[in-house]
């Protein structure tokens, strides 16, 4: 099933929403908010699955369904856990400094990350002093129920309730230039939004495999492809793997949000790859398109963004329909 | 005023606290958790204010009012910044690696930390690995509501609707040597407690002051006074200090928990502080008394915490009465 929280309040109003996207019912008559739904899981999502079900064959009232009426699905939680799963987004940005290559896919520990005042899936973005080298970095989220300690793979893919899309707001000037501690501390992660939908992963099949979705990340700027990096790909670890390794010490709250990002493969000889203007996968942020520019010809061409800038973040299914809805932001002038 | 969560569901139940924490009455009346309160603090804080006016005086019903029944105040958190406020304390602990004290006393960003799941004040913490190196390190949060991006001084000191005592469990065996990643990252901020009741800054007075409560914490292990540093004193920051600060970059949703910790003192001669047992004001943290020791004796004697542990953690106004009850773990056999 398709879940999305429509701006209400602080929490949002839960919705059911059609596979493809085009018309929604409200979720109220078995429960008011994602929170609450994952709050006791088990008794919820049958009735929600239900719902959706009748949601297809219209039985049930339903309504046009706006991406840009959306809050993120869950508008704000009580924990979000953050790594970088692919490793050779930070190869690339530590080789661009002129550093060596981390020799291990080991993601480091999962750091907690911005996890209240998410961004609607079209808000616009503030915009920020150009010296602050705002970045916007596509990445995937899973959202879980409650996870044991030292869960093993099977029970965090149990625990894995949704799946959607991940856009991180991170001022680059404040982070060290090998980008590790993306999202660790408060200022360089100024915020996260997410894609207008959250999907079950039983609903991304085929595209869910190996506990991680099977899909590119399609990332425009203005237009223009950024990237189309494929998520299964040179990935170190999937969502499920990330799940597991944050409750190895920890148990994990209904509605942990735990997050990888930027989505990042490599060239064909392993380094880095060419951008999408040269038929080239490209990149799902902009410091890792500038981090292969400098590597490949000496300077960084591509700008941080600036205001009038239009971000847009999507994954489409192998008949090239929409998944998630798409993340799209303006940087206010 | 003085709130608590009696241990109820995942949020607890509100109850208002007499001013020597003997009797508590219902807050259901008025909203059913602290974190509702929270959302709409200038609608339910005249309420919940005058409720505990009536608990003074008798004149609605009460009941016995058992700190072993409480959850942490807010039993989980959409947003938890930590800071480590006291620069004695990382400069103690680098010193004692044999490494450069720190000349500034800036305590970095606010990192994003545990934030759900905390310890109820009473419970017991699971047994660890004795190569975990446990510790538990004593501090003050903040519990605000909404802050403003760019909030000044004044609006923060408004913004600051309770305060309460905080302990984080510590595996340091997860850090580096200089501690300065206290719950930066997953592993090593394993848990956190609170005091069993939160109190609004006006309460405190005459001991708030500067932003800060001007009372020492009172740490014992096994009965025996491990410190009882002056939280006031050798500070680099006070909560509505911290608070500004973590809202820079980035506003501060309603329950966002702000802490700082270890609270530590220097000696007269600005080096470490003397152990208690010494008449010294001792220390906040076992990190702390080690350190102390490694420089004044050449190593540690003091041990991490191992099972039948038990730590109190309290702070007392100038006539000796409880200000927030205590937080008293046991370690777990």
């Amino acid at each position: 099933m398709k879940l999305a929280s429509l701006k209400h309040g602080r929490d949002g109003r839960l919705v059911v929403v059609s596979r493809d996207l085009t018309r929604a019912t409200d979720a109220f008559i078995v429960v008011p908010t994602l929170q609450q739904a994952l709050d006791d899981w088990p008794r919820y999502a049958p009735a929600l699955a239900l719902l959706a079900e009748q949601l297809e064959i219209g039985s049930v009232p339903s309504f046009r369904f706006h991406e840009h009426a959306c809050a993120a699905p869950l508008p704000r939680a009580y924990a979000r856990l953050h790594a970088s799963a692919w490793p050779g987004h930070r190869a690339l940005l530590r080789q661009a400094e002129g550093a060596e290559a981390p020799a291990t896919s080991d993601p480091g520990p999962l750091r907690h990350a911005v996890s209240d005042g998410f961004l609607g899936p079209r808000d616009p973005i503030p915009a920020a002093d150009p010296a602050a080298s705002l970045d916007l970095a596509a990445g995937l989220a899973a959202i879980t129920r409650d996870v044991g300690q030292g869960a093993d793979a099977a029970e965090a893919e149990r625990a894995v309730c949704l799946v959607t899309l991940v856009a991180e707001v991170i001022r680059r000037d404040r982070l060290p230039a090998d980008g590790l501690d993306l999202a660790g501390a408060l200022a360089p992660g100024l915020a996260a939004s997410f894609a207008p939908v959250a999907v079950t992963p039983d609903e991304l099949a085929p595209s869910w495999r190996d506990g991680m979705m099977q899909r590119p990340l399609l990332v425009t700027r203005n237009g223009q492809k950024l990237g189309c990096p494929e998520a299964g790909s040179d990935l170190g670890h999937g969502l499920v793997d990330l799940v597991a390794r944050a409750a190895r010490h920890h148990p994990l709250g209904a509605g942990t949000l735990v997050s990888a990002g930027p989505v990042s493969n490599r060239g064909i000889d392993g380094g880095p790859g060419r951008p999408a203007a040269e038929g080239g996968v490209g990149y799902a942020c902009l410091a890792e398109a500038r981090a292969a520019e400098v590597l490949r010809t000496g300077w960084a061409k591509t700008p941080y963004l600036t205001a009038g800038d239009r971000i847009r973040i999507e994954a489409k299914d192998a008949a090239g329909h929409s998944l998630f809805g798409a993340i799209e932001h303006d940087v206010a002038g």
